[in-house]
C-alpha cells in the first residue's frame, strides 16, 4: 500500500481528481511496511471495547441508553446495532504506547477507554453546538434524544473518563488524568476557536493550524502517550510521544480537510464539497486565501459575497466546483497536501528522540502511515 | 439567633406564614453560638476568590469573559460588576476542612476553587437544560451569550476544576480529584433524575431525597472533606466529613423546598409560589401526596389536572395559594420542616465519629446552623 504511494511520488496540483488517494509520501522501505495495521487496530478495539462498554453501563438510565445509541451499539429504538465505532486509531495508539515502557498492552486499556470517553463527550457537545444533525450516517444524539440529553450525557462521559483513570488509585493514574485534562482543555479551546472563526471574514493559516492542533492534535497526542504514562514512563518520554501524536493529528486533519472538499462522497459518507457547503475555513481555503495572486484574490471576493448571500443553500454543484477549482489554482490544495507530509514527517521523526523496542517503533510508524494515507 | 429559634420550639403546621424564619431547631447551648459565621464565610471567600479568578483568567477568550459574566464579576456589556457570588458556604467548608487535619486553612484553597468550578459548571448546563432564564436576578449565560457558549464554558469550568487540583501533583490531589469526580457524577445523576421526574405523574419521597442528595448533598459533601483530603486525612476521616456535608446538603435542600413554596419573594428573589408555578415535585409536594387522606387525595387530583392544563401559566395567586394550603393541610410542610431538622441532626452527629480540634468542630456546627436556619 505504502510503496505504491511512494512510487507514485508527489502529485502536481490540479492533476488529482476526486476519488483518488491522498498523495502523502511516507519514507520508502521502513519496518512499518511489515506491520499488520489491521491486526493492530483490531487489538486496540478488542482490548478497549469491553471495558468501555462496562464503564458506560455504569451510567444511570437513561444516560446508559443514550450513550449506547451514540456509540452505535443500539439504534434509536433501542435494538442492538452493528456497532460502528470508527477506525479505533486512538485505542490502538493507547495500548501500543504502554509497550514503549516494556509494559503489557493491557496496561494502556484504562487510558484508551478514558481517551475514547473524552473524544465522545466532545462529539456529543460539538454536534449540538454546531447544529450537526448527522454523524457516522446516523442522526446525532441531540436530534434523537433532545439537546438536554446531549449535554447531560456528554458531561457524564467526561466525568466517567476521569473516574476510569482515577479509580486505579496510582500515582501514574494521577499523571495520566492530568495529561488527559490538558488535552480536554485544548479540545475545548479548539472548539471555541472554531466557533469564533465562523463569524470572521479571514482566518490566518497559523490560526487554522492552532485550532486543528487543539481539536485533533491534542487528544491524539494524549492517546499516543497515555499508555506509556500508565506504564510508568518519565515526562520526557511522555512529552515525546505526545509530540508524535500531536503532529500525526495535524497530518490527519490536513488530509481530512482535503477530503472535506475533494473527497468522494461514497467513501466519506458526506455530501460533495461538504466543507465548502458549510463555509468551513479549513486549511485549503485559508492557505488559498493567504497565497495572494489572481485566483486567491478572486476566491476572496467570491467567499466574501457568499458570506452575505441568502441563497447559499441553493447553490449548484457547478458553483461549488468553481470555488474548489479556485482554491486549487491558488495553491490551497497543494499546500495542504504538502502540510500533511510535513506533519507526518515531524511525527515520525519525533519518535527518534526516545528509546523503545524496534517492533513498537515500527508499529507507531505503521499507524501513522495508516492515518495519513487514506482514500478521499 | 439560634437560641431564639430553639426557644420558640417547633411550629405547628399552619401557623407559620410567608416571611417567617424556618422553624429548624438546632441543639441549644452549643459552642457553635460563639462562632462568628460571617467572619468564617468571609475567610472562605477571601481565600478562594483570587485563586478562582486567576483560574478563570486562564480560559481563552471569549470563555474568560462569559465565565466572568456568569460569576457576576462583569455585566452583560463587559463592565465590572459588584460580584454577587452567593453566600460562599462551600469555600468556607473547604478551607475549614483542611483544619481538621491540623493543616492551615490555605491548604484547602485548591479544593474550594475546584468545588466552586464544578458547582458553576453544573449551573451553566442545568440552566440551559431546564430553560431557566434567570439566576441570581440576572439573565443566565445561555440567554445572554447563547446556548453554545453555555455548553462550552460549562465544559471549560469542569476541566479547569480537575486542572486546579491535579497540577498540585501530589498523591492527595489525586485522591481529592477522585472524590470530586464522584461528586460530579452524582450531580449529573441528580440532574438526570430531575429531568425524568418532570415527565412522571408521581415521585416517591425516597426518589425525591435521592435526587436532592445527588444534586445538593454530594457536592456539599465534597466541599466539607476536600480540604481535609488535601491535608492528608485518611479515608475514614474524609468519609465522615462527607457524611456531614451530605446530610447538611439535604437539610439545606429541605429548607430550600419550603422557601420555594412559602418563601418571601423579597428575600428569595423568586416569584411567589415559585416551585408550584414550575410544577416542581419538591419534598413538600411529594410528602403531601404520599401522606394519604382527604387533602392528599384532593391535591393529587388537582395536580394531575394541572399537568394537563393548557392555561397553567395564567393561574391566579389564589389558585397557587389554594394548592399550597392543601400541601400544608396534607402535612407536606410540617414533614419537610421535620426532615430538615432530622438531616441537620444527622449531619452534626456525624462529626462525633472523628477527632478534630474543638474550635474546628464548633465552626462546622455553626456553618450547619447558618445553612439550615434561613429567612424564607
Amino acid at each position: 500500500m505504502l510503496d505504491q504511494q511512494a512510487a507514485g511520488g508527489p502529485r502536481t496540483p490540479g492533476t488529482a481528481t476526486r476519488g483518488e488517494t491522498v498523495p502523502t509520501v511516507p519514507p520508502a522501505e521502513t519496518a512499518a511496511d511489515a506491520v499488520d495495521v489491521t491486526a493492530l487496530l483490531e487489538r486496540g478495539r478488542t482490548l478497549a471495547t469491553p471495558v468501555l462498554r462496562a464503564a458506560v453501563d455504569r451510567l444511570a438510565p437513561p444516560m446508559d441508553t443514550v450513550s449506547a445509541y451514540h456509540f452505535g451499539w443500539i439504534d434509536a429504538e433501542g435494538n442492538p446495532a452493528a456497532g460502528g465505532g470508527g477506525k479505533a486509531v486512538r485505542p490502538a495508539l493507547a495500548v501500543l504506547s504502554a509497550e514503549v515502557t516494556g509494559a503489557a498492552p493491557e496496561v494502556g486499556i484504562p487510558g484508551a477507554v478514558a481517551v475514547e470517553l473524552v473524544h465522545n463527550f466532545s462529539l456529543l457537545h460539538d454536534d449540538l453546538m454546531d447544529g450537526d444533525e448527522q454523524r457516522r450516517h446516523r442522526d446525532t444524539v441531540w436530534k434523537v434524544h433532545g439537546p438536554a440529553q446531549a449535554i447531560l450525557v456528554g458531561d457524564a462521559l467526561f466525568a466517567l473518563a476521569n473516574e476510569v483513570l482515577l479509580e486505579l488509585g496510582s500515582v501514574e493514574a494521577g499523571r495520566a488524568t492530568r495529561r488527559l485534562t490538558s488535552a480536554t482543555r485544548a479540545l475545548i479551546d479548539g472548539q471555541a476557536q472554531d466557533i469564533s472563526y465562523e463569524h470572521r471574514d479571514r482566518v490566518s493559516v497559523e490560526e487554522c493550524l492552532e485550532m486543528e492542533g487543539n481539536k485533533t492534535g491534542a487528544l491524539l497526542a494524549c492517546a499516543s502517550s497515555i499508555g506509556a504514562v500508565l506504564g510508568g514512563a518519565d515526562d520526557r518520554t511522555a512529552d515525546t510521544l505526545e509530540r508524535y501524536g500531536y503532529h500525526l493529528g495535524l497530518a490527519f486533519q490536513a488530509v481530512d480537510d482535503l477530503l472535506g472538499i475533494w473527497g468522494d462522497p461514497v467513501s466519506t459518507g458526506k455530501q460533495t464539497w461538504s466543507d465548502l457547503r458549510q463555509r468551513k475555513k479549513s486549511l485549503p481555503v485559508v492557505a488559498a486565501l493567504a497565497a495572494g495572486g489572481p485566483a486567491s484574490d478572486q476566491l476572496g471576493e467570491i467567499l466574501a459575497a457568499d458570506a452575505k448571500s441568502s441563497d447559499f443553500e441553493n447553490f449548484s454543484e457547478e458553483e461549488f466546483a468553481a470555488r474548489a477549482a479556485l482554491i486549487e489554482e491558488a495553491g490551497g490544495r497543494e499546500w495542504t497536501a504538502e502540510e500533511a507530509r510535513r506533519q507526518y514527517t515531524t511525527a515520525i521523526e519525533a519518535l527518534d528522540a526516545i528509546d523503545m523496542p524496534d517492533r513498537v517503533r515500527a508499529r507507531f510508524a505503521a499507524l501513522a502511515d495508516f492515518v495519513v494515507v487514506r482514500k478521499r
